[in-house]
């Protein structure tokens, strides 16, 4: 409609390392890219946000974004890639209403607040066993083996690999015989996963993939359609897994930007070098910060203990709520954005997901020591 | 984390006319606002989609997107403003599970293909009387008063203001003592409509209002008060309009960047001089395509009969599909996108919402003559 030569003559501004939980950081070349194809993509003289979801743009956004999806996650036909609407939260009520039938009973593991929030919705709709309750020891470790008290026939098992708030994060998948459910929402592909041990894996996208609002579902096939659910037919469109699978999520207009900036996104991991080097930065990020603590002579106490500590969120405190909040200010004059604890933990948290540049954390971790020394 | 001086400094592509039905055109100087906050709003260094939703940034943006659209739709504290995830499709659920009870009865007026897929939705959740059926006429007009067969004490009657694939509009809401609930999802704040008569109003975003992915509510308080859902308190959260009310719409992580986006959209509105001329702009792009229409001797036959004409929608056909098809193809290389029909319509549609400037319909008008002219 218009062409403008000298919008973008002048240089754009500069940022600050960002530590937020969620929406998070995202690959600064990814929001470059984003950037121009808001504008038009593809050469096609319309915006990415702007065109129809049943058109050939999002035919290859989508289609390249499952094919990412599945070289990731190393799944082929067996599996079925969704990219569906709203947050995980959603999840927490379409997982009961689809996999939990009238006469069975869930497995759920309370492993922190988002664990427990799914816990709550799945009451609602249906039998719980919750195998392993934290919250007696403030979700401050994962259960070994020994405290699970699993149910002897599960529908399902449901776990968070990843616990943002108390920042504990499980080595391995829980051992059961019931099929696997995951919440991976703060730690999808920033380590391998077996795909093919898990039944139903899920992650909204404002930490690891993307913005808020849409989340990623890799479901194996045979258990989506040995699906039973409780609603039956009476289970509305937009809640059924098989319904969007069907559709090959575009049953209604699905969130077109969402699925394009996952699919940038998994596009840039790949050309990192995939999941391994996820890892790898994702090691050398939370070595950083936890020196940073275990090497201050006791001025900073992680929440989690050790062995269930996490690559991906870093809590701790200093001695005191005072101090707690002069770290805040300070970090964020230094350029250190995002480090207050979630409202439920109180205290400090380092959200360092893939797109957190480990020269991020090296920064933090050198702020973090200078602040001791200063206040110590 | 980088200052880039050079990145810009290349001149914007070109862009062409966009008729999509929805994902749709948005403001040109939206999208160029969204392109700088992608990098960083507020001079924060952080990018619109990596802020907390419980931050100052999202406080703020949400705020004034809430504000901006009670000026638009000329409401107080009588109503509720929610911006909740997903498209309408999952409002077609909700809505029953909210507000019909197990002992009612809803009347829904079958209008169009949208308008079919909510009755379907509301069937599978409760009681529900067809109190107009369009299609045996193709849903080819809007019934009138004396078409309705409403029944006696209806929970609520749902209706579609404006059917987009047939583009039928409707002049004035039905009549009815039941509280009214309207899909404005192609329609809304492009004309006034009488919030205070309707007790629910819903749009999905991807037509007049933001991207695909979020729906913006507006809900009187007495009527959500009233709600006494089939569920009760086996409802989960997200589909519980009450329990994202009592959150502000922040119950879970939400689509932080379509609240963003619809809240620019809405402030361009109002910028533009409101929905007085939204209206005026409608009126003159639907004025000058449907004169196309009728002054082409018989060439083009709109779908919808004249007095039930949508002012957001035009949908016609040439004399054979192979024109129809040769229409398409050379409008496009004209720079006139997205004017292929429906798949449940075939033929031809321009979509002509907010955004569409009056100059992208004069063009489009004076293709349509042209082309009658060498095809007819």
């Amino acid at each position: 409609m218009s062409v403008s030569v000298h919008d973008h003559a002048r240089p754009l501004p500069h940022r600050v390392f960002n530590f937020s939980a969620g929406p998070a950081a995202l690959p600064e070349d990814v929001v470059r890219e984003a950037r121009e194809d808001l504008w038009s993509i593809f050469g096609t003289g319309i915006g990415v946000l702007e065109h129809s979801h049943r058109g050939p743009v999002i035919d290859r956004v989508l289609g390249d974004a499952i094919q990412d999806c599945r070289r990731l996650a190393g799944v082929g036909e067996t599996h079925e890639v969704l990219f569906l609407p709203a947050g995980a939260t959603l999840q927490f009520a379409m997982i009961p209403m689809n996999f939990l039938p009238a006469d069975g009973v869930a497995d759920y593991l309370d492993t922190g607040v988002w664990a427990h929030k799914s816990i709550e919705e799945a009451k609602r709709l249906g039998s719980v066993n919750v195998a392993f309750d934290g919250r007696p020891s403030h979700y401050d470790h994962l259960p070994s083996d020994a405290e699970l008290a699993l149910s002897p026939s599960a529908a399902y098992l449901s776990y968070c690999s990843n616990n943002t708030v108390f920042a504990t994060q499980f080595e391995a998948p829980p051992r059961t015989n019931a099929p696997l459910v995951c919440d991976a929402s703060s730690d999808m592909f920033s380590r391998p996963l077996d795909f093919d041990r898990h039944a139903f894996v899920y992650a909204s996208a404002q930490k690891n993939l993307g913005p808020a609002g849409i989340t990623l579902v890799i479901v194996r096939k045979d258990f989506l359609e040995a699906a039973r659910p409780a609603m039956k037919e009476r289970l509305p469109s937009m809640l059924d897994y098989r319904a969007h699978a069907t559709a090959g999520s575009r049953l209604n207009t699905p969130p077109t930007f969402g699925m394009y900036l996952i699919g940038r996104v998994l596009h840039w991991i790949l050309a990192q070098g995939g999941v391994p080097e996820m890892l790898r930065r994702a090691q050398a990020r939370s070595t950083l910060l936890y020196e940073a603590i275990d090497t201050s002579g006791g001025f900073y106490r992680g929440l989690a203990k050790k062995e269930s500590r996490s690559l991906m969120n870093v809590s701790f405190r200093t001695p005191s709520t005072d101090l707690d909040d002069r770290f805040v200010t300070e970090a964020a004059e230094a350029g250190l954005d995002g480090l207050r604890g979630h409202r439920d933990a109180g205290g400090l948290r380092a959200s360092i997901y893939n797109a957190c540049p480990v020269a991020g954390a090296a920064e933090l971790a050198l702020f973090m020591r200078e602040f001791a020394r200063q206040n110590g």
